[in-house]
């Protein structure tokens, strides 16, 4: 029997991703590359290409965007399935995800569904916001203080009360819902503590200040706010 | 004129530092290594030795680990002085951190002082509580969940609320104040939702579950608890 790697492949820079992660697609015989829409080339497997070996399978699989969550298991089982299959018969087998496998991927739900199947390993990637705060050379946090991580798809109110408890507050997934967003940071008067980052390690990637922003503004798909109670900017 | 870098290297293991690192490691003519003790060498500088070049110079420099605000800012302003005259002579010149740079690490007080007078660039690390994730193959945070990292040293009702508001929290440096910890956890039921993972990635790692372990355990300097509401061990 061979092993599961769910792979984190870092924010979108191909050098932004581990050593370790680098060996692993080296040794895979089988890597399984999610696809947002169907026969598109993901952005996870753009990054991770440069790694690619010539003896390597690559099976592109659609996983739905939908609030459907009977339709969104349907497909995590019939992957998972096919994953267990290849384990089985001696593959080593990857699935690359953005980022860090860890924070909001779908490799979570896949991994929950095999690891009683087969052995599975986890390797650690660059989160989009530990490139963020990189990218503009600001910390997340220090000494004492606190750090949350809240998608903007959460309720208003529990990203009211993340602004009331941290110090430090990182908003995913802003595109959505930004006018809500900087109409709560403009009612707190948290406008001139907040920077937008948008395509991080990208080479469209930009960093505003939302002070300087208006709330009727269309933003970038990959974009984050980053709040900082102790910093103007 | 040359750059200051900021390097995270990772959370222990030499190959868990990114593809970037290496490379700007391999160009750097003086990289500046902390010192928790003096003439001891860092855990830091272990790491990424296997990337040193022959020609690399190495600039060994204690931090005080003190409360003493004053010292500290004495001896950040010493090596941010020498570091500046460094990158002004035309140098590459580079500081290593454990794990990410941004998160709780000396770098971020040195690029404060240094940003005015020389260019700085952060190359982001895999952070210690990825990493803890990572080893368990467990997520920090999924779909609208949000993740808190906290120190251990905020205080009781800080940590409290952390916990009130949060589906995930982190606490770091748990080593010093782990009895209390454990009664807040206890006092809240939560003991069965947390888990102590001390070393990660080093050949000493643990993690074990806080149900089954005593309040007046000694643990590891480097532990972490993952406190994950929706999950028991």
């Amino acid at each position: 029997m061979g092993t599961f790697y769910g792979i984190g492949v870092g924010p979108g820079d191909s050098e932004l991703i581990t050593v370790k992660a680098v060996n692993i697609i080296k040794k895979l015989t089988i890597l399984y590359a999610p696809q947002a829409r169907k026969n598109g080339l993901s952005f996870a497997e753009k990054i991770a290409t440069p790694y690619f070996t010539d003896s390597l399978t690559i099976k592109r699989r659609h996983f739905p965007m939908t609030h459907d969550l009977a339709e969104k298991q349907q497909s995590w089982n019939e992957i998972a399935a096919e994953i267990i299959k290849d384990v089985k018969a001696g593959n080593e087998v990857g699935f690359i995800t953005l980022g860090d496998p860890s924070v909001y991927s779908t490799y979570s739900y896949l991994a929950d569904i095999v690891r009683d199947d087969v052995p599975i390993k986890t390797i650690a990637g660059i989160s989009s916001y530990s490139q963020i705060a990189a990218e503009v050379s600001i910390p997340l946090t220090i000494d004492n203080e606190s750090l949350e991580v809240i998608p903007a798809t959460a309720s208003i109110d529990q990203i009211s009360q993340a602004l009331d408890v941290n110090d430090n507050v990182i908003l995913m997934k802003v595109s959505a819902k930004f006018e809500a967003i900087y109409q709560l940071l403009s009612d707190r008067e948290l406008l001139g503590n907040a920077l937008l980052v948008s395509d991080a390690s990208l080479e469209s990637e930009s960093a505003r200040k939302l002070s300087e922003m208006a709330i009727s503004e269309k933003v970038p798909y990959f974009s984050t706010v980053l709040i900082k109670k102790q910093l103007r900017f």
